[in-house]
């Protein structure tokens, strides 16, 4: 068991990777000429960010990386209230350091303009132009489907060892899926970390994306209790 | 021993996500202009709805998400009978629960047209035009070799734990060659589900995406007991 | 342990979808318009074939698929040589029945050429234009390094269960570097397959994918025994 | 435990093979009209060298493969300093290996020019065009997370077999980000073999690509001991 430090550090550092590779995929590489990575590469990113973590930090701090997993693991039971504000922080802090570093390096390039900074947000500020309706329905749904996917494959039922991989793709598919609608959220830390460096309104819309994942989150927790719960009841 | 009712809730979330996830994946993010994911996105997304939900949910009710495969379990002797129907109802009203979600998410854009909305056909509902004949072969033939993989990765001779990525990863490559042939479907109630919400003629074509999977999936179910049978013959 | 006939039959099945599938995704799916899933996807479907396959199969007959691979594991010792024979016929059998199959769904549509049919080749048959020579060495060093990882991930030594996943995705990364250099075969069953149905003269061709491969493996099989010779030596 | 001369092959041929993958993915296949494969595929292959590798040869040297990998996992206490050099020689002579036969493959096409080869560099020598503090910045923070990733997933407290997937698409993931500021090294030996080979000056910055990879996978080996420190502090 590892002191709430050094758990806080390892998520300053892993939700710094998350920020750092997954808006860094999109605002370097997702749109470069020819070559570039598009939106399966910026899906691909994001994933790999959270898959490379689970396995590198999970055994120290349980690798959330973003509030509304701490929260749907609270709710689901598997996480002590008294880390959550801690926790928050520390994956807020180390969210803005990785967009801070991405400035960085993304500014060292002649002609640089940080545009919307791999922001998320509706209306003008979807890509693909979707309504405050579609993307608040799109990341509540999208964050309890995450938050199931994380409940599930860290059952102590689920195959011991594979829930890194499941949750670090699940995050891919959600990408796949939603970066049209919303730029993809399901993670307040990420959202507020870029809209700080962003053009853009998308600071105005981050309240979106603390409430919609955190919803979505809890409703998760609830929901995989109920889905587990007839081995006790029958 | 989950209840039976766990089960079925269990197969209406997956169902639901393959649905959602899959379909959302074709329907909101294939061909958005220049970052697109194609096909090989929409690939990737199916076969992680169901890699997701096998590591979430495999340990609840089997996850099979697809009346062909509850059908190609059974005739391979590994589901039971009884359970069928009511997995096969659970797993349609959560695609066209899914379906019907993508729905809302999508209209939420304006001059949304549903069109095709990702469900499957032959002639003129074939992406790339195929024939009757060719989506029939194709979609028994994908099947089969889906079933087979399905048979031969849970089978307790296989190691354990891996079967969700041979699995999801089997339902990627099914549709990295047959999209342009059949959209592929290998799934009724996938084809269902979108079919109930296109603007064209395809449910009038969903008959083919029962009867071809289901053949394929129970012809597979005896096939692996035959691959397997000279363990007690010889 | 399974009988002779129950092995043979899995390598037809399991070629049988080596060429269904990988060379399916180039001729079906590889060049659509706009979407289509380009050199990436026909990488990703040849290697899940082999990755599906392996934990399908992998118990019954250990998943060769290829001439090469199973005179790779003969020479590296890993492989019975009375059953190397059989072994090659039950995949060259599986790999027409395959291509067989993919000419039927192919043709159903209007306006089908066979082309190439996914042949491999080298100068005017090569996709870049590559010399016999480059195609030459190109195919020796890749199924050298293919049966390298095969007899490094199925040793003892390596982690268990995981061989699929490094074999699969390598035949994966095989595809990614050589696909314009030779098509890429590392595999005579393979390129005999598809050979049969072009509508170029890649027959007269296959034989640089029987010698090429083959002088490959075996190469593999006397450098991965002096790879972890000195165990004893010292 | 193996010999070192035993160590020392298998590392010369996991870097000739991480030089000829990666890099010959880039030179062959990047860029190939119409279905290239783009930085996409790219990143992919650099990552399928390392898992591959991992798998394969993991159980004879622990398949670094790169010379940061090697500083970094010494001064985190994983390496013993005698066979630091030993192992760097191996590295840059299977890298240069590996680049020559990638020339020699490469050059069978009629009209080849190496041009960069695949090669890194800063300011008209990066991609994208990024000035020499971006590129030092990304190669020491992206070198700084490919050495934590690699520290946390072999820690004994990681589940075990998984190691290979986490560090091979670590590597995907940095070059899904970093491709165009530099090109993406992280690997001295990487760098320095196709320097040698490129049209460009390439080899008058390789320097960079020696420093910046050994910064921060030295920084990484202390602070992965910080971060499990508390174990015994507490």
């Amino acid at each position: 068991m590892f002191a709430l430090k050094n758990k806080l550090a390892a998520e300053f550092i892993g939700t710094f990777w998350l920020v750092l590779g997954g808006c860094g995929s999109a605002v370097l590489a997702a749109a470069f000429p020819e070559l570039g990575i598009g939106f399966v590469g910026v899906s691909l990113a994001f994933g790999l960010t959270v898959l490379t973590m689970a396995y590198a930090i999970g055994h120290i701090s349980g690798c959330h990386l973003n509030p509304a997993v701490s929260l749907g693991l609270l709710v689901g039971g598997r996480f002590p209230a008294k880390e959550l504000i801690p926790y928050v922080i520390a994956q807020v802090l180390g969210g803005i350091a990785g967009a801070a570093v991405l400035y960085l390096i993304a500014s060292g390039k002649a002609g640089f303009v940080a545009g919307g900074f791999a922001s998320n947000g509706f209306d003008a500020l979807s890509p693909g132009g979707f309504s405050l309706t579609a993307v608040l329905v799109c990341e509540i749904v999208m964050t309890f489907m995450f938050l199931l996917i994380i409940l599930g494959a860290t059952d102590s039922r689920a195959p011991a060892g594979f829930a890194p991989i499941a949750i670090g793709l699940g995050l891919t598919l959600i990408h796949l899926i939603s970066i049209p609608v919303s730029n993809t959220s399901v993670n307040p830390a990420r959202s507020l970390a870029v809209a700080l460096f962003a053009d853009t309104a998308a600071l105005s819309q981050v309240w979106l994306f603390w409430v919609a994942p955190l919803i979505g989150a809890a409703l998760a927790g609830v929901a995989y209790k109920c889905l587990v719960c007839s081995l006790k009841a029958n």
